[in-house]
């Protein structure tokens, strides 16, 4: 939420355990570079070290997941705890903050005259390289033979990050694709979108351009094979220890992306990629070769459905709609990645950097938080695997509660990238129990009547005349089958390559 | 399931998040005294610092959970720092430790040959007091006008500890009661047991008698009001530091507890407290009025149904069966303790001396285990609030998947403590939302159906006909209705007083 | 000495012991903003959890105390772990890393030709405002009626720091002073250093143009009494979570200092500051007035000397050399920053901003290298008080051993703050070991005889004619004698709370 | 000091670096198991995250080095978090505590009636194992062909641990060694002592009886070659993890030494081992001709001295006064182990278990304070290398202050292990400090001119009638200069395979 909002969303555990069991989240949003607050209550301090209730050094604990720990200790600094906090989470590479108060703050009273007014937090401060440096960087683009933008979540951060990224696209004519995170900064049906030639553009590209993306796992460190071992990289990036990580940088672009991509743009004047040359040509029939092999996936609707066809009435849905997507799995998230189409930026919640499952539901319910107080025509689509959704599905409680408008599908396959048949169940040694907990769940789980339990509504759809039947009327807490045969290698690869 | 086998119970977790989300669990079993080896795969060396999947400094965010962290670097060595890991899991005090296993070493091979085999982690070493020490103790017994023996967790793990608290009760015919971990080591029917004065007896004892309890928040860190300023302490433990902790200890007894109350006895000889005082009559007496108002509160068949009414027949089946109880909550777990007796040792898991509210359906699936491959006439009965069952609902899919025998019996007040009414929820400002996060659930929702959705059974009751007729077919996926207004002030003194 | 060449310096440790010696060090440099590597050795890794010879934990015991802490695991790995380490400690803020070397890597060995070889790491990147925020900060200038520049030690670090901020104050005639570790930057001597009126300045300015300096204890957290409240704050930095620090900034300028300062005098066109107005008159007479209170007492040649005429000679001696200045102690250097003018950037060190003591003789040790491979004219001269000398006096043998260019003048008043006269050590209930420990020192050790055994020389002197003497011949290992008795009030506030 | 009066000493540190220096002193009296208690000052609490003096998480950089970490928050919680120090760092394994108090609370008053008073911790709470196992134990031994006995330091923690070992000793005539911190519980002159026999006794054994000692570095961790593979263990000592530690444990005693021993001499009765076997045999024989290859070196009085040679003296004198050893370097601390005799418990300190150097001094001051105010006829004598007495030989200053009664003799090789001569000095590239800073010193420094400079008294000497005539005057502030040619390689390795 704290990404969606740009401010930072702040989470209230309770002692001890309360706060250990947030450490994941904060980690996973410090991974992501998103902005959040955690404060936790804890014991009170004159029992400290006498065996409280939920006693623990929970600054310690939390230190590391978070860019700032901290502790009040009198009720009259709470305020600058809580300023330093926001702007700690906001500034520079947003994290996450934990403050603790004590009990005894939590029941003590202050005179309201003691207690400091702090002005809002401004804006986050921003800074643009030097006039010299971008115009070494636009002379290192023009040289190139085969460019390569590469827009990451950084840029969705930015304050003008996706206006001025689709502005540089649209005048530089420079191919480009997202990483996962960055999807939907620039649409997904751009026309010099090279996602369906992911591998091949990455692996021929001879300069990349990094706007907000890091050459972490997801982008295979930037290293070949996977990238040409000379490619040069121009990097746009606020955090400066983040260039020349894994790979050397060759202009390095310290900067908000927003304010740096405006002002490079104007410095490159009327210049532009030549969009007839071979390597857009080499690119695009690629792409369009990858994208025939998953349509006939799509198209092929013998049952058990393929995740293809189960997801083609779904891209259907989302192509006329405004649309928060969370997606998550294994190859639910995937192959979801190719068959969910981004169009807005910050419209898309994944597994993340951190590689967390289990997020999904706490997503769309702070996605639908979110759209209820600040875009209330989106809505949301939380589409996970069943074995994502057994983390936190107790969450459909809460969004019924809140009657929230976020719509689950479950695609389900009994378990981890392709769960097991009752063949495979009997077959183990006789021994169903062996293999149960490693790939497996229960095989049709009725979660829409779980839903129904929990106070929402659901369905379950086995064929396509069934999904689209459903989606015509209304995509609510739905519960797909899909087949958990392996799609073609091709497809699977600019799939699953993608990464998280 | 390792305080419930007496050997280290093994936990795999992936690595990141997974590590981060495990460290809640093992600081859980660090605080409670058990042994438990968290396993944790963790991203490859060779890719630390440079934006691994999942990298985490592992080691150090387990350390201040954990007795032991430690990370094997080569194949050979692992059988080391799993020896290591089992006898530091149960050695001493026991608790958690984590063992950090690279995700290279997961794929690389090794000479079987150049594995070394070490033999089993052997028993625990055990020692007792010196003998003159033993005596003073004695005569410190000897001396006291109004004794009491409290019989803590601790109790349980000792080898014969359970068998020497009971021969030692039997001879001594001292007053006891049990702190909430300590429930069963000696039957709570047993006729000295003065639970159900509990605070009388704390507050005008002139000497305790502490056998593995500590003077922690549950027993109210052993002082004034709740304790005589000047009572004496005769303490058994086996952690020298407990010692003096918040009380000065008068006879500090270091020992294994089986061990050193074997030894007390024999040196004790054919001495007895004499149960014909008036410490024990006020003891008694006290006992029987607070039992009366706690049966006056079961019989009341009034709906909604109190507490003690909706526990009435649970108590009746447990007479009658082998049961081991998770029992978590609030109300639920503080009426729960009075309406539950315990019978066997370790035969009661609850939110222990941490206080960790979730851990009933992972409790019940352990157990259930232990249970199956123990003592498989035990029946499993898990009774929670439904907040407490709300974090974690899921779990009763993995229950059903395996076919475990676990009977959940859902309280449900629609919140915590004591829920909301619909007026309540209407009357906040008009704004339901503002009160909902912190006391409520959505009233009624329908566990029953979930279970059946999730592949097991359940129905809901809302009547005392309704609940003896389930009970008397079978005690499954239950799902009772109990109403939230408060009982007497005196019951609930040592219902709720009696801690965690 | 990574300050000084502006590459981070690299300090070699040995295992356990050795590391944890040195995390006090990596604090300093990370609190002082300074790049530095400090490399350990530590145990093989397969002798992990055996009790290896100084088997520690050490990442994570540095890891508070740097930026950066890894462990390379194969020889191949150690360039990238070295490259990142390198641009760590450099890139952003500055800071300590800590690599560490298990034992085993060092006695391995590994075909050169799988070693990568990784280019040198680059230049810093760095940025600037955008070009409306520079101008906001221009107007905010202009409407000050009082305005007051402060140089921090920041501007020091930045390539171009130094000259742009003298160009900045020449150009705008704004008045300036400089925190403790900003001096020299800009030299004392310039005409609008207003350093003598410090008090006044900081606490009648209505804007404060923070330049690379920190809003921490040294500047009184810029808050009341010793500021306005509601004094304008226009801040350079490039660190963005320090903007709003303690106190509202009203421009927040992110960028590199050099590059900012040369943007924004281009922006300022020809305006400058009325030198000629009421504030900066009442600031030189004030400084003037505060300067005669000193000469005074460096005029005064009673013997034992007080600190001001003792110094006096030095200052003469600085006058007429390139002299890179170490000054340590707690009148010796509260004193020593009035006394010891600073002319050129980056030649003076003090305990810093995280105060610390003892580092003075380490410091002339590494000044002196730096001096003799980058600066061989500039002469080395560490001023202490005898208690600071007496942490790490023994490095006088290392000084004497490389034959290095250091001349160390000890103030010695026996002890810290005023030492104790021979009357107050009877004094003290007849015991005079109860005082010592916490402010005094043996009355008149011959440190100069110190000197001389370590193979330096050293003479003793008690007068001015003596010093005048030992002066104008060669400063060397000399040791002065001051008085002990507090200056006057005015002069020791404008000394004493210029902090360290 | 706290080894030596067994309750915990206490270390005052200011905040920030003061206490980041202290953690390497923590960690050594924590891993040498010694009860200390460091107190540190910290910053304001109120003034945390605002950049106070000396601002660091100090309880977080101490906590890995101590055995607890605690803060108190108001003046009435002191004595609490007090006492509990001292019961940690003294029960169980004793170690390190920290208590941080910040400055608020230093500068706070209370009402003296609000200040809890609390007793004086009691006596360490012992134990002893179960007469069975003890009586096992027994049998193991009686069953032995070459047992051997290793006395370690714990033997010497334990209060009637030295009288017990010598008792124990004594009746069971077995042949007997110490680790070098258990060096004096049992008089190194003991008939039945094979230290001189040491590398063969510990690798033909086919028992280790291990009392109150570790099989870690020290004792090559138990294993082959330097030990038997099947050899079996009788362990004593108090913490249960410590058993089966590297290797199997045959018979684990758990309980304190002294108690324990007293009872096995009991269930002993009148067994003895056979002294006149062959076993005995051989280990004295190999002992003898050890002893001859030692006094060979010892009698051979070229210059520069050999260390055999200067130690004879040193020698003598020990044997005829009441000595407590501090001893500390490479060579000096191996060979000082052969050479200086201990004959009482606790009369020795070295770098003990983690290896510290430079804790000479340190410690000669401590052991200086402990025998004026405990045992004021005992002298201290501190023999270290020269590179050893550089890390603190300051505190000469410190003892010469306080009058102590301290001899400390510089062996002085000018270096590490063999120091450089001046054609070494030369040789290198002809860039002589290319190798002084890691193994040389400068040659001949005048030690004994520093310690009169410092306000004692020193000589310098070279020759055997040189120090004979000093030893004979009187064994002050002397310096030695010896050789750095290797001894005999069998002495050598009795000598330096002794470990630390």
């Amino acid at each position: 939420m704290g990404y969606l909002t740009r401010r930072p969303v702040v989470c209230l555990v309770v002692s001890g355990p309360g706060l250990l069991h947030a450490i994941g989240g904060l980690a996973n949003a410090t991974v992501n570079c998103w902005p959040v607050i955690c404060i936790g209550g804890s014991s009170d301090v004159d029992q400290e070290g006498r065996g409280a209730f939920q006693e623990w050094p929970q600054l310690e604990s939390a230190r590391s997941a978070c860019k700032l720990v901290s502790r009040p200790t009198t009720l009259s600094a709470i305020p600058f705890h809580i300023e330093k906090a926001v702007r700690t989470a906001l500034y520079g590479r947003p994290g996450a903050v934990y403050i603790d108060i004590p009990g005894n703050l939590v029941l003590s009273t202050e005179d309201e005259a003691k207690i400091p007014k702090l002005p809002k937090v401004s804006m986050i401060p921003v800074c643009i390289p030097p006039e010299n440096i971008m115009k070494t960087a636009i002379d290192t683009i023009k040289d190139a033979k085969k460019p390569l933008v590469i827009v990451g979540k950084g840029a969705g951060w930015s304050e003008r990050g996706p206006t001025m990224v689709q502005h540089f696209l649209t005048k530089s004519k420079l191919p480009w694709l997202a990483s996962p995170g960055g999807k939907g900064i620039v649409s997904d049906n751009h026309e010099r979108s090279v996602a369906s030639a992911r591998s091949l553009a990455l692996r021929e590209a001879d300069l990349i351009i990094l706007i907000g993306a890091r050459f972490n796992w997801i982008l295979h460190f930037g290293l070949p094979p996977r990238f040409q071992k000379d490619a040069k990289v121009v990097q746009i990036d606020i955090q400066p220890e983040e260039f020349h990580q894994n790979v050397q940088t060759t202009v390095p672009l310290m900067g908000d992306i927003g304010e740096t991509l405006y002002a490079m743009t104007e410095h490159m004047k009327n210049w532009h990629y030549n969009v007839h040359g071979d390597w857009m040509k080499q690119l695009m029939e690629n792409a369009n070769k990858n994208k025939q092999v998953v349509e006939k996936m799509a198209s092929d609707h013998k049952t058990p459905l393929n995740y293809y066809a189960a997801y083609h009435p779904i891209r259907d849905f989302i192509s006329k709609n405004d649309v928060l997507i969370v997606n998550e799995g294994a190859n639910t998230m995937d192959i979801g990645r190719t068959m969910m189409p981004s169009n807005l930026p910050r419209r898309r919640l994944d597994a993340g950097t951190f590689g967390t499952m289990g997020v999904g539901q706490g997503y769309a319910l702070a996605a639908a938080l979110y759209c209820r107080d600040h875009s209330p025509k989106t809505k949301v689509l939380c589409v996970q695997g069943d074995s994502a959704f057994g983390f936190s599905g107790m969450e459909l409680e809460t969004i019924a509660r809140y009657k929230l408008p976020v719509v689950t599908v479950i695609l389900n396959n009994s378990g981890i990238y392709r769960g097991m048949t009752p063949e495979d169940m009997k077959s183990v040694d006789g021994d169903p129990t062996l293999m149960y907990p490693v790939l497996s769940l229960s095989a049709e789980c009725r979660y829409d009547q779980m839903a129904k339990a929990l106070g929402g509504d659901g369905c379950m759809v086995r064929t396509v005349p069934e999904v689209c039947k459903i989606a015509a009327k209304k995509l609510s807490h739905t519960h797909f089958f899909a087949d958990s045969r392996c799609p073609g290698e091709g497809v699977q690869e600019d799939g699953r390559s993608d990464g998280n």
